[in-house]
């Protein structure tokens, strides 16, 4: 084995050919195995290990930087930099996030994981070291997919006028998370069909010299590639041509479903674990009943299908009803406004971590023309994604807080159902929905068919001293915290809120006549969120006190979320044992 | 007169070559003459003139339908779209607002104010119109300066892909808000050098077609290249090429003074009211003083020099020092993350409403990585840009809530000043810092030279029973109403908290022994912001009352500062009485 005895990029650098293909195929063998028992990125890894080879080879990291895109690719460059233990050594593999993450290593320089970030990112590395008079190279590695999304289209055309040296490895692997969407993948295909000589070259457009690499998991085309733009004193851009999911056919076959992997079976590709839930069957089904019903209804995709997990034959039942515009959030949000001010029912799709990239677009495009799209919010919870760049728990301060729009939380998957229908079929408001994670098993109420009448909460139960307002996800989490409340001798008032974006005054201003003890619950950070609105709503009253439950304003990283919960008594234990103590104070 | 006569397009259609240049004579001599007086935006609306005739006689609007980018150079489409009185009578010329507004006219779609946004926009009414079986042309105006901004690029892509008429009129005046800065805008000039021919084409790159119009002020080619891709069935641009501010020889020779300009002297271009903004000159010094001391620093502008007025003299007294990245909010944020991590020192300034692009940029890019880039943050107040596309108070709620990122509000010049200078010299936070609106005359005590005790609030006076927690540009205010209060017999606490983005807990629980009423009062919306914080804080105090003053979520287009104000009880005189009477109470 070559690969456990690298503990730098230096180790490699002297490297025959014959070894530099002998460690290709051990790196492809550690990933394998690993993914099929860790479960993670795939396609991204297996298609770049090559030319991440190429790379330490030729450039001496960490003097020369190199930035990765997304850094779902990242794996490669973690095991040829002292990280291998992490990739071999089942009893390690928790030790490295599947980011860069400059906390494990100097050859890492920013924890990243939104797309299309790499090249301004690396623009600021580039201009820092021309300031200070320094000569490294500077190096950004960004896919096919990534160059759709708006920042690294910005960042291309502010390179393009640097006249210092900067390096831009294109890895054109055909596919974004799904397959690729716009007007320039045409292009690309083009100058993948021409040996890099179409006349149509968006780089070259930009201002940026370019160059083209055929074979991009040929480790030595590469490295002579590479060699030729070391130290290159203008922007550059080195096309280079891979094969998504190489080395193991079913990745091969299907890039989409390889993209990422949760653990599987080697032999047959199969998951150990399938899963399916049911807030995604039930919007599939939804989405497939309304094309059907409503030519004028559109579901709107940005690369990521939103966590509702389309797949090409359900995207192919939607026909023309579907859209997928590529990593390209800030359009679809635009777009879904055109859409419905066009008289169209769009539905724009994606995860709640990605919605961060769109407050503008939401306010602006959105909210001051009060357009009535719907925009349906996968993964905004503490019990979802739990790395540090794709948290979905910061939503409630970014658009609860915009004017015009409607921010609903429902709690039960019939509660969840009803909303997204009422929102479709209503032209009066935006209206943003949080798809439930967890929630009610079974509503303890009959769900409302209408919403229109903005922020009437839902009196789950009447009681009395105490009320509980759990919102969304923690609405169960309330009734939980209720029901154990009554065993104690307190019949608590519980109240889903539904609405995020505004109050129910009548009824906040009707609990003072029997309540002394105010909770909110909510799925996300406290700062700026649901519950400080009811604390303030309460502020004069010197009879009502309001405790709020929820997250405190920090980034967490592959934590827990039993731990988190219990850090921050999210349990309905915690949450009566705080009331009982509190009714006694 | 033949404008006077115009109440819709349609009374153009027939017009003779000699009528239509006497129509734009006439247009310009208006547009002048209302400028003069009211001011407005000049050099996009003085160039665009021939284009919009071009349009309305040969696309059937509001059928057809014209989608302006950013919308600052609709002044002329106004006029021809049954708004002329607002354009020829003195009395009515605040009948309109500035930009395109679909409760003005049925031939507007979208309230617009920031740039890059009418692809994306356009390419939705597009969609609609293609679901439900219409056939009316969509037609995208955009300008050069527009182009270098994400959701623009992203826009071309999606729009390069989509299979139906699909118009975009890319007004190339060679000119943004400052010059062009990108690698694109060379490219752009070669287009213009070869009519049109030479290869490099973003355009064509983002697969669309491409047609090339030389003289863009000629209205005549432009109706025969208008006419030649109407009914199009195929995404196609136009490209035409006009003089920014054509026909008025200063903004002709001074195209970025003449982008926007208050009311002037016809004869000599002269500022009728001409003011320096101490705020300003103050933030350019010290720029200019960075620079020379200090190699690593660095100023960011994204096209719009940020509201800090910076000359093309200062600017190249800047060298390489200073940074335009054009419109490309998304990526300065990032290129100054990966400035700090480089070693330098940015800062990048623009409007707090420009501010809204980046949130997922200043969270990922900046605050997951704890990068220490400074971020400045210019009329973030009521009492500054008051168009509802352009409005800058809703930064708090927006900012406050990201983890690791110090959000500062000082509250006079010599504050601002501090705030400033720690910012750059210290490496261990992301800052943002709100540029004061007003503020303290002078501070009412000595500045701090250092912040690096986060959260750590200023007590301006001492006093009992009554605090008032005045931020930033709110800090006078409450100085002011403290000054009322004392002539009642109250001495109120008075406390200018500078850090908006945390709590100072030690001061807030010793404002308990003494305090029952605390008043927040900050310059932004009070949903998701720091008043809520507060009142959370004591939420479990049945001692303490906490009243918040702010405005609520809610949109305002064009309002008189001083009556929002009152309206929102934000003036010492109410404050007093509210507290007088609560104090009663």
């Amino acid at each position: 084995m070559y690969l456990e005895t690298i503990t730098s990029p230096a180790d490699i650098k002297s490297y025959t050919v014959a070894q530099r293909t002998m460690l290709a195929q051990e790196m492809r063998d550690a990933l394998l195995k690993r993914a099929s028992i860790h479960g993670g990125h795939f396609g991204p890894d297996f298609g770049i290990i090559e030319a991440v080879i190429a790379l330490h080879t030729v450039f001496d990291s960490p003097t020369d930087k190199i930035i990765y895109d997304v850094s779902h690719q990242c794996y490669p460059h973690k095991m040829l930099t002292g990280r291998v233990e992490a990739y071999i050594n089942e009893a390690q593999y928790d030790e490295v996030s599947g980011y860069t993450n400059p906390e494990e290593s100097p050859h890492d320089f920013f924890n990243v994981g939104h797309t299309s970030t790499s090249i301004s990112l690396a623009s600021g590395l580039a201009k820092a070291r021309d300031l200070a008079g320094r000569r490294e190279n500077i190096i950004a590695l960004i896919g096919d997919g990534s160059m759709s999304g708006g920042e690294a289209l910005e960042g291309l055309n502010v390179v393009g006028e640097m006249e210092t040296n900067f390096i831009i490895v294109f890895n054109d692997n055909g596919h974004s998370i799904a397959e690729n969407h716009g007007g320039m993948y045409r292009t690309f295909k083009e100058l993948r069909e021409t040996n890099g000589t179409a006349e149509d070259n968006l780089f070259r457009a930009m201002g940026l010299d370019y160059r083209y690499v055929a074979d991009g998991n040929d480790c030595e085309a590469l490295i002579a590639a590479f060699s030729a733009v070391k130290n290159s004193t203008k922007p550059v851009v080195v096309h280079i041509v891979t094969q998504k999911g190489k080395g193991y056919q079913f990745a091969e076959e299907d890039p989409e479903t390889w993209h990422y992997r949760m653990p599987f079976d080697i032999e047959t590709g199969a998951l150990k674990h399938p899963y399916t839930d049911p807030y995604q069957e039930a919007t599939k089904d939804f989405l497939k009943e309304q094309a059907k019903t409503n030519p004028n209804f559109v579901f709107l995709a940005a690369g990521t299908m939103g966590g509702i997990g389309l797949s090409p034959k359900d995207r192919a039942e939607l026909g023309n009803q579907y859209v997928d515009v590529g990593i390209a959030e800030e359009h679809a949000v635009a777009m879904a406004s055109g859409l419905a001010r066009g008289g169209a029912r769009p539905i724009f799709g994606t995860y709640s971590t990605f919605f961060q990239r769109v407050y503008d677009q939401m306010a602006q495009d959105v909210a001051v023309n009060n357009s009535p799209a719907v925009f349906l919010s996968v993964g905004a919870s503490i019990y979802y994604m739990n790395d540090v760049t794709h948290l979905g728990f910061f939503d409630i301060p970014i658009f609860a807080n915009i004017p015009n729009l409607v921010f609903l939380a429902p709690a039960s998957l019939d509660e969840y159902m009803a909303v997204l229908r009422w929102s479709v079929e209503q032209t009066r408001h935006p209206v943003m929905i949080r798809m439930p994670v967890g929630g009610y098993e079974e509503s303890p109420y009959p769900v409302r068919t209408d919403y229109s009448d903005l922020n009437k909460y839902q009196v789950v139960q009447e009681g009395a001293d105490v009320a509980l307002i759990g919102a969304g996800n923690f609405a169960a989490l309330a009734g939980a915290a209720a029901a154990q409340l009554e065993a104690e001798g307190i019949k608590a008032t519980v109240i889903n809120p539904i609405f995020l974006s505004g109050l129910d005054t009548a009824l906040l201003d009707r609990l003072k006549e029997k309540h002394r003890l105010i909770l909110t619950l909510e799925d996300g950070i406290l700062d700026g969120g649901f519950g400080q609105k009811i604390a303030a709503y309460y502020g004069m009253d010197t009879q009502i006190r309001v405790r709020n439950y929820g997250l405190s304003k920090e980034f967490h990283d592959r934590y827990s979320a039993s731990e988190l919960a219990r850090e921050y008594h999210l349990t309905a234990e915690q949450i009566v044992a705080d009331t009982l103590f509190a009714l006694k104070g």
